[in-house]
């Protein structure tokens, strides 16, 4: 097989076979095939996209490139769960305790952010001590002995995947629903989980800006599980506004331990059931015995019990100061605190997410580029969403800062980021679909 | 500006500003963009293609991205050609004897073939002693002294082209108008000559299997030469079967020697005065004085003072020894010479051009890959042309070879070269237009 002839088949929009996508991806891990044929690969995939059969094939190619994680001889059924990130996008925090205490252990391995606020393991990392670079054996072991793991992807996992990732973000070749699909599948299918939960965004804030791409997105992703013998839901849910109201790193985590404690943004409080209900489903439908507590059913009485895990995955092996989560006020604080008001009364029409995302960025709580250091204390607390009426003079946002020009820069983008209306609006939907294969 | 911004433009198919293909080319020529942004850009041209306006540019910017040859204070006037190929093409070897024999200089670059036969420079060196590595100064000296040469192309002329070719070559982007014609034409560019002549090349032994592709790619090439001030015209001439009789080096040699001299194969005679009209016809349109002689307009004249200049590129700085012009028995023979005579009667209705060239590489008279050596020698002889009638006995091919094995494969090859009918076929034609911008 030659380089050459798989990349002029993907160049004139050819479909590749299983062999030479597998041959493909085992010259990327192993060096064979050069950078520059690789990128024209990329690109070639890019514009001329993939059926259906070579994502999935591309995804178990990846998935394969590395280590398979075996959790059978630590639990019986273990879930999984990946959002395609947005603007105060804490679900991660506040699901994983519920769905264990719905008696489905999980297991979740993590990236960094690139986006607006930190990725989980930055929002995690506000807590003291806490250690998001477990070794396979102490992520088994705390998988094990507390139902409940969330550490960074290992480099032995998905390798391929890796290198594919690096090359896409230097040759303009990330925005292709193929290779985003594959990309995430592949990692989660290499981390071993039985089920995996699918929560992908729709709207300014979100890599897809339609549901209908993200829908596809969401579709293709759990054609890839199902091929492979996992079990999958998905949730396509609203990112046209932030999540929650808080966004920036200790601001979510405290957010996330106030709804796990029955209070915080009603949004978030309001949707526990149906997330929790959605993430559990992979686990309630297994066949090994014990795999789901009966009560799984009802993500109702799930968040019910939230107040007993607390904030289940600091502690244990991963570390992680739990006084911080006992007491929230440990957490890091900014030094600067500040608040916009409303000119003038009115109807929330727009709480554009993609501002709100950049506003926090400016001051310190996302990344420019890999490697950039993150500021865990500062960020922006949104205090309404579409549809709420307000009066002058009313909180629109709380800005938490630590340098005075980057917040004069977030508070002139927060202005812009809100679009008051005389006529009464209609809120914005949480959730667009729900899709599952179990 | 930011090379993922210049190939994100490209992916989505807008059109690059001219700034924007300078910068970049800029950037692969002092090595700023490494190879896999240049592939992956490279793989976005070749799928989206590129607006005229942007091809121009390309062609400029690779021209410029090294020395530009100034000619002016050798000659009033030069012309250069370029053929895009094919299979026994050797009509540099005659036409330029007979333009400089019009009165106007000749000046050419050519390249190394990696097609069925040699290209030009092979085919020179199959001539004891040819020198095709002349430098600048020689490269100007002999043509102010002999108005005519012919040499390889420097490395210091137009060094993006050859840094992206090398690229285009492992990463299939080699089939792409616009990247194939500013490649071209930023050599030509470079080159310094006032004029250039296109030989393009239509039918199945060549790049262009469609006339109307040809066409496409000879106005792009016209439209890149008129912006910068040259005078263009373009042949578009028939490659569906073999150019002359002999494909092969020292064999076209010697056919192009009998050409010279008044023999040779009819098609390749007979079309002389049009093309001699064609090549000298940038000179004849030229404002300096005494840039063209008074029988320009004639090529038939021309053809008729053919036996004057004998075969002009050989001998001078460029050396190669003579007699071997004087006396084609000196150039390099084979070791076995063998015949396909026909099997019936019939009419000639294909002799399928690529299949011929296929059989004279595998004689050993082209290349595999850069660098491979070549077999001056071999090569095949085709005694008819589509339309010809032949009797059963007649000869279809004489074949020139060094090894029974490679002579075997190449017999096996040339008698499903050949179809015959019973019914008359019409004879193709040799030219399908003539394109001007003079």
């Amino acid at each position: 097989m030659h380089a050459t002839d798989v990349i002029a088949r993907k160049r004139d929009g050819e479909t590749l076979t299983t062999d030479e996508i597998m041959w493909f991806i085992e010259g990327v891990t192993n060096g064979a095939i050069p950078d520059y044929q690789v990128a024209a690969w990329l690109m070639a995939v890019c514009i001329r996209g993939c059926r259906t059969g070579e994502t999935v094939d591309l995804a178990m190619a990846m998935a394969h490139s590395g280590e398979i994680l075996d959790l059978s001889g630590v639990v019986d059924f273990a879930v999984d769960k990946h959002s395609s990130g947005g603007v105060g996008d804490k679900t991660t925090l506040v699901v994983l305790p519920l769905v264990v205490a719905c008696g489905v252990p999980v297991g979740k391995m993590s990236g960094r952010g690139l986006g607006f606020s930190g990725g989980t393991l930055d929002k995690m990392e506000s807590i003291a001590g806490y250690r998001s670079d477990l070794s396979t054996e102490a992520f088994l072991s705390q998988l094990k002995t507390h139902g409940i793991v969330l550490s960074g992807q290992s480099a032995d996992l998905a390798p391929a995947d890796g290198m594919l990732y690096a090359l896409r973000d230097v040759t303009s070749t990330v925005r292709s629903t193929p290779l985003i699909a594959s990309s995430i599948m592949s990692k989660k299918l290499a981390a071993g989980a039985n089920g995996i939960v699918l929560d992908v965004k729709a709207g300014t804030g979100a890599f897809m800006g339609e549901v209908s791409a993200a829908r596809t997105l969401a579709e293709l992703m759990i054609g890839i599980g199902r091929d492979a013998g996992r079990k999958m839901v998905a949730l396509i849910s609203d990112m046209n506004q932030p999540l929650g109201a808080a966004v920036g790193n200790a601001l979510e985590v405290r957010e996330a331990i106030d709804v796990l404690r029955g209070g915080g943004p009603a949004d978030l409080r309001d949707a526990l059931p149906h997330r929790g209900r959605a993430h559990a489903a992979p686990g309630r439908h297994s066949e090994r015995p014990g795999a789901a507590g009966p009560d799984a059913h009802d993500g109702g009485e799930a968040a019910e019990r939230r107040g007993a895990g607390a904030f289940p995955p600091a502690g244990g092996t991963s570390g992680g100061d739990v006084r911080m989560v006992d007491d929230p006020d440990r957490l890091p604080q900014a030094t600067i605190v500040e608040t916009i008001a409303a000119p003038a009364r009115g109807y929330v029409k727009r709480v554009e997410a993609r501002a709100v995302g950049i506003a926090s960025k400016v001051l310190g709580a996302g990344r420019e580029k890999k490697g950039d250091p993150i500021d865990h204390a500062v960020g922006v607390v949104a205090h309404c969403k579409v549809g709420d009426a307000v009066a002058a003079g009313d909180p629109l946002f709380t800005v938490h800062a630590n340098d005075a020009a980057r917040l004069d820069e977030a508070k002139s983008r927060l202005s812009r980021a809100i679009t008051l209306s005389e006529a009464p609006v209609a809120p914005l939907p949480l959730f667009y679909d729900m899709l599952e294969a179990i």
